[in-house]
C-alpha cells in the first residue's frame, strides 16, 4: 500500500500522506469538549511590501477535506485505516450495540471465503446497531432537542469568517441572523435546527467513526461530491483508495463508490476505513452484479441483504431509485435519450418485465427501518433525470420529483435523513424552475445535483458546460454539486481530470456561495484580490484553490524567482501596469498628507501641477 | 507566410489553410444577388443504425467564422490578402471616395520609412472615406430604411434553423415573431430596425472590405470576442497572422488586436487583410507608443492621428475610454484592487496630471465625426471596471457607466454605432443588475463584457470562472462576450490556451442562446443527443464545438476502430448501459406492433411475462 501517487507521498511504508499546499498548517479548533477538534488549513500571508504599506496581512483559515493526512504529526497506516473521531460519541449515546458480525448473508459469506482473505481488509471491526426500537439518526437526536458532538462540530466547520466564530466561542458573540436565513456565526444550535427541520443532512453512520462530520443543506457552504470507482475493466483496491485520497485533497466534500467490480465489497471496507469524508454508495449496482447483471432477477431479497451489508460496512449515505414507479416508465418513450440513469433504467427494466411496482417504492418503510438502525442517509435517486436539453423539466422528471415528495415525507416520518438527487441536462433559463419545485414538492429536503450540463454539444468540455449549471443552481438553493470531469460521455477519467473536475466544481460552489451571502465567504476573494493588488505572487498561489496551477502558469512566462516579487506582471510588462498606476494615485495622494479622497477631489490644481513636474517617470524601474 | 501552425496547413506557399473538421463542408446560401454568399458549414451525419431504425439523419448547418481559409477552392496568399466580400457594396453606394494615400500624419510617415519597408504588407490599398458631407455608418443607412447587403447577409447568417430560412427565402415563410423579440426567421428587415434601433451593431469599416458581415445584439446569436497581441517580448507580425487564424479556426467572431510593440501599424495592416471577421483596437495602447509611454504626454492631436491612422486601415470598431471623467477617480481610491482598466488607467492618471477634464470626452463630437466617416463602431470602454468581487458594482463602475449611456446619445445623434463594454470581476447575484442598469443607462445599446469573473480566488481557472458570468449575462441580454483564458492574472495565453477558451466562450455563448430562446440554436443540442442516443460516436465527434478533443478522449478509453460504431461507451462497459436499455424498451414496444405508449400503459401482464421470458438475455453482445 505504499505505491502512493506521486502528490501524495509515502513517508514510510506505513505513514500515508497527502501533500498540504504551500504555506499552509494543519490546525485543529476545539469546542465545548475536548474531543470536539474541528480541522482547518491556516494560510500564513506574507507582509505588505513596504512600498504598499508595510501592512500585516492575517492568516485565512480555510474549510479542510483532507482529514489527518495532512497533519504531520499523525501516522496514517492504511491497513489499520483512519483513528476514530466519532466512537466515543456514539458510544455514550448508549443507544447502540456491538453485533458478533455482518447480519447480512453477503456480509457473511464474503467474511468466510478464503478466496478473498488476501484483498480483505485486516481491521475489520464488528459492526454496530441501534437497540431493538431505538433510531440513531442524527434527525431523530435534533427532533428531541438533542445537540450532539457532531452538531457542535459541524457548527464550527461551518463558519468562515475565523474573528465571528472565535467571538462567539469565547461567549462574546451572540450568533444573530445574517440575511434571511443563514446566522452571522453558524452555532450548534441552528445545526440542530435544519437538521430536525429537515433542510440539512449529517452524512455520518454508527459505523464510520472515522468520518469528519459535515453537513449538507442550503443555509451551508455548498458541497461538492467527486465519484471514484473501477469500470468494466479491472482496478486494484489500492487505486480506488488512491482516488479517493487523491479527491479529498483537492477538496471533494464527499466521495461516492461507484464501483462495479467483483470485489467491491472489499474495495469497500479499504475507503471506509481510510476515508475522512462521507461515502455514498448505490445500492443497487451490487445487487446486480449479485444477479450476474439480469435486471429482471433482482428481489426485494436481495437488495434488503445488499443494503445491510453496506449499512454495517458504514456507508453513509445511500443513492435509492425508488421514485421509478411503474408509471412514469412510459413518459420516457417519447424522450430523444430515454433514461439515462443506470439505477433508473434497472429499476425501468424490472417495472416492465415484472409489469409490477417498483420493489424499492413497495418496501420503503422497511429501507427506512434499515436506515435509521445505522443512520444511513437517503440520497433519493433521479432515476428519470434527462439526458439532454432536449429532455429537460419533462413530465417523466417531474413526475418522478412528485414522487420523490412523497418518499421524503415517509422517510421523515421514521427521522430518516434525506437529501434529493436531481438532473442532469438542463437549460439556463430552466435551471431555477428545477430548484424551486424541488423545495415545493420535496419539503425543502436538500437538493443534490449532477451539473446541471447547460448544453450537449461539447463533449471534452462538460465540467464546464455543467458548472455553470451548478453554479447557478447552487446558487438558487442547491445543497451539493455532484461533479462532471471532462471526459464525461467520452471516457473515464484520469487523475488530472478528477483534479480539474473537483476544481471547477470548488468555483461552482463558491460562486453560489457568494452569491448567496454566505457569511465571511468572500474573506478569501478578498485576500486573493489584496494580495493581487500588492503584487504579493506567492500569497496568490497559496490563496488559489489549486497553487501548483496557478505557480505553473506564472511561471510559463516568468520562471525566475526574482518575478514573484516583482511589482508587475507578465500581461503588460515591467514598464506598464495598470494597478501600478492605481498604486500612484493612492501613493501621491498619501505622499502629500491628505487622505486619498481630499487628494483627490479638492484643492488638486496646484497638486496636479506637482504630479506632472516629478512624474516625468514615476513608474518604479525593476 | 507559409509558416503557418501545424493546425493550420500551407498546402502551398501561397495557399494558406485552416484545417477544416470532419465531415465538414464550407458552403454559401445565395441572397437576392449573387454577390451576397453566406458561409456556412455543412456537417454531413451519417445514418441511424438498422437496430435503431434506419433514419437518414438531415446535415447541420453551423455558423462558421472560419472565412474562406476553409474553403477548397480558394485560394489564399497572405501576402496578397483576401478578396473582397463588400468592395462592390460599398461602391455602389456612390456615398465614399477613394484618397490618395493615408491621411493621418503617422500613417504617411510608416509609409515613407524604408526602415518598415521590409514589413509592409505589399498590396495596401489606398484608403477611402466618406464623401464630404455623408455619412457611411451601417446605423445610417438603417435610419433613413435602407437595407443595406450586409444587412441581407446577416440576416441569412444568424439564422439557425435552416429549413425555416430556406422556406422564408423561397417566400414560403413569413418570418413571424418568435418569443417577445426573436423572429422565427430573422428578416434582414428586423436586422436594419434593431440597428437602427442602436439594439444592434454592424462592426464593419469601408476600409475592411474583405469583413464578412456579422451583427453584435441581444436578438441575435450570442457573439464572443479573441484577444490578440504581442506584450513586452517581440512577436513577429507572422506569429500575429497567425494567432488570428487559429482564433477564428475555433470560433472567434471578432478579433481584438492589443498589441503594442513598435510594429503595431504594420502588423494591424497584415491582420486585416487577412482577416474575415471585425477587427478592434483601443487606440490610446498605440497612442500611448508614441509618446514612449508616457501617459501625461498624450494630446487630443496624437490620439486623434490614430484614430485616423487605424480608421484608413479598417479597423471595424474602436474601445475608447471616454467614460473616465476626471471626477470619477476618486471614487476609485476606496477600492481594493484600484483601476484594472489598462485604458482606464491611463486616462486616469492623464485626467491627474493635468486636473482637467479627460481629452477624450472633451472631444467626443469629433471622434463621432471621424468614426461616421469610415463606420467604425464605438466600443465605449469601461476604465473603471471592477477588479475583484469587493470592487463590484460600486460608485466607480455606475457613475462611468451613466457617463457612457450620455456619450451613447450623443453618437446616435450621428448616427454612429456603439456597443458599451462591461465588467469584470462580478458576483453571480450582481450579474443581473449590471445587465439591467446597462440596458437601461445605456439604452439598450449592445453589451459587451470580459467575463465577468464570479471569484478571485481560482487563478488558473479563470476562464471557468468567467463562463459561469458570461453564460448567466449573454441570458440576460449581453450581446458579445470577451473571453478569457485560463492564463489570466498569471501570464500570456500560449495556442492551447486560446483555443480553451475560445471554445469555452463558445460554451458560454451557445448557453445563453439555449435560454434566450434563440430559434434553432437548439437544433445542435438536438442533433447531438440523437447521435448520443444511437450510439453514432463518429457524428458526436463532429457534432461537438472541439471535434478533436472529443474524439482523443474517447479514443484515450477505448482507442479501436471498432469502439467507434459501438453499441456502449467505456463509462459502463459493454454488457451494460442505460442508454441501451431505453432503446430495448422501445425495440420491445415495437416488436409487438404497438405505439410505445400503449405498449406500457395497456394490457401489458402477458406482455411482461413473454418479455421476462424473452429476455434472458436481450443485451446485444458486441
Amino acid at each position: 500500500m505504499s505505491a502512493v501517487r506521486k502528490d501524495i507521498t509515502a513517508e514510510t511504508g506505513s505513514n500515508v500522506k497527502i501533500d498540504s499546499y504551500p504555506s499552509s498548517e494543519k490546525i485543529y479548533i476545539e469546542g465545548s469538549r475536548p474531543d470536539i477538534q474541528v480541522p482547518m488549513r491556516k494560510i500564513t500571508l506574507s507582509d505588505t511590501p513596504a512600498h504598499f504599506g508595510a501592512e500585516k496581512n492575517p492568516p485565512l483559515y480555510v474549510y479542510d477535506t483532507s482529514g489527518v493526512y495532512t497533519d504531520p504529526d499523525v501516522a496514517v497506516d492504511l491497513q489499520k485505516g483512519l483513528g476514530s473521531v466519532r466512537a466515543d460519541w456514539i458510544a455514550e449515546r448508549n443507544d447502540t450495540q456491538l453485533m458478533d458480525g455482518p447480519s447480512s448473508q453477503f456480509g457473511q459469506e464474503r467474511m468466510a471465503d478464503p478466496a478473498t482473505e488476501h484483498l480483505r481488509f485486516e481491521h475489520i471491526r464488528k459492526p454496530r446497531i441501534a437497540k431493538s426500537g431505538a433510531n440513531v439518526s442524527q434527525m431523530h437526536y435534533a427532533r428531541q432537542g438533542i445537540i450532539t458532538p457532531e452538531m457542535e462540530y459541524i457548527a464550527i466547520r461551518e463558519n468562515q469568517n475565523m474573528q465571528e466564530m472565535q467571538a462567539y466561542l469565547k461567549g462574546q458573540h451572540p450568533g444573530q441572523a445574517f440575511g434571511a436565513n443563514i446566522p452571522a456565526v453558524i452555532t450548534p444550535e441552528f445545526v440542530r435546527d435544519e437538521v430536525a427541520r429537515g433542510r440539512a443532512i449529517i452524512p455520518a453512520n454508527i459505523n464510520h467513526p472515522e468520518v469528519e462530520p459535515m453537513i449538507i443543506g442550503r443555509n451551508f457552504l455548498v458541497k461538492i461530491n467527486g465519484n471514484l470507482g473501477n469500470s468494466a475493466v479491472t482496478s486494484s483496491i489500492e487505486e480506488e483508495v488512491e482516488k479517493m485520497l487523491w479527491g479529498i485533497r483537492w477538496g471533494a466534500d464527499t466521495i461516492m463508490d461507484l464501483s462495479t467490480g467483483k470485489n467491491i465489497h472489499e474495495t469497500r471496507e479499504w475507503i471506509l476505513r481510510n476515508s475522512p469524508v462521507p461515502i455514498g454508495t448505490v445500492p443497487i449496482y451490487q445487487a446486480l452484479e449479485k444477479v450476474d447483471g439480469n435486471a429482471e432477477e433482482l428481489t426485494w431479497e436481495i437488495f434488503r441483504d445488499t443494503l445491510i451489508e453496506q449499512a454495517e460496512q458504514g456507508v453513509d449515505y445511500f443513492t435509492i431509485h425508488a421514485g421509478v414507479r411503474l408509471q412514469h416508465v412510459p413518459l420516457t418513450a417519447k424522450r430523444l435519450t430515454g433514461i439515462v440513469s443506470r439505477g433508473g433504467s434497472i429499476m425501468a427494466k424490472w417495472c416492465l418485465a415484472h409489469h409490477t411496482e417498483s420493489f424499492l417504492y413497495t418496501n420503503f418503510e422497511e429501507i427506512c427501518e434499515i436506515m435509521k438502525a445505522y443512520d444511513v442517509s437517503f440520497s433519493l435517486g433521479d432515476g428519470l433525470r434527462p439526458g439532454s436539453i432536449y429532455d429537460a423539466n419533462d413530465e417523466a422528471q417531474f413526475g418522478e420529483l412528485e414522487t420523490l415528495g412523497e418518499l421524503t415525507n415517509i422517510a421523515w416520518k421514521h427521522d430518516v435523513q434525506t437529501m434529493i438527487e436531481g438532473p442532469g441536462h438542463v437549460p439556463l433559463h430552466m435551471v431555477k424552475i428545477n430548484m424551486d419545485k424541488q423545495l415545493e414538492d420535496c419539503h425543502e429536503a436538500p437538493f443534490y445535483t449532477l451539473g446541471p450540463l447547460t448544453t450537449d454539444i461539447a463533449p471534452g468540455y462538460d465540467h464546464i458546460t455543467s458548472a455553470i449549471g451548478a453554479a447557478n443552481i447552487g446558487w438558487y438553493g442547491c445543497a451539493m454539486l455532484c461533479y462532471v470531469t471532462q471526459k464525461e460521455h467520452l471516457g473515464l477519467p484520469n487523475k488530472e481530470d478528477v483534479r480539474e473536475g473537483i476544481v471547477t466544481y470548488k468555483i461552482a460552489a463558491h460562486a453560489a456561495d457568494l452569491a448567496k451571502g454566505h457569511p465571511g465567504a468572500q474573506a478569501r476573494d478578498n485576500a486573493m484580490s489584496k494580495a493581487r493588488f500588492e503584487f504579493r505572487w506567492e500569497d496568490q498561489f497559496n490563496i488559489a484553490l489549486d497553487p501548483e496551477k496557478a505557480r505553473s502558469f506564472h511561471d510559463e512566462t516568468l520562471p525566475k524567482e526574482s518575478a514573484k516579487v516583482a511589482h508587475f506582471c507578465s500581461m503588460c510588462g515591467p514598464h506598464f501596469c495598470s494597478m501600478k498606476i492605481s498604486q500612484d494615485v493612492r501613493d501621491y495622494a498619501e505622499k502629500k498628507g491628505l487622505k486619498e479622497d481630499q487628494a483627490l477631489q479638492v484643492g488638486m490644481e496646484e497638486k496636479s501641477e506637482e504630479f506632472r513636474q516629478e512624474g516625468a517617470d514615476i513608474y518604479h524601474k525593476v
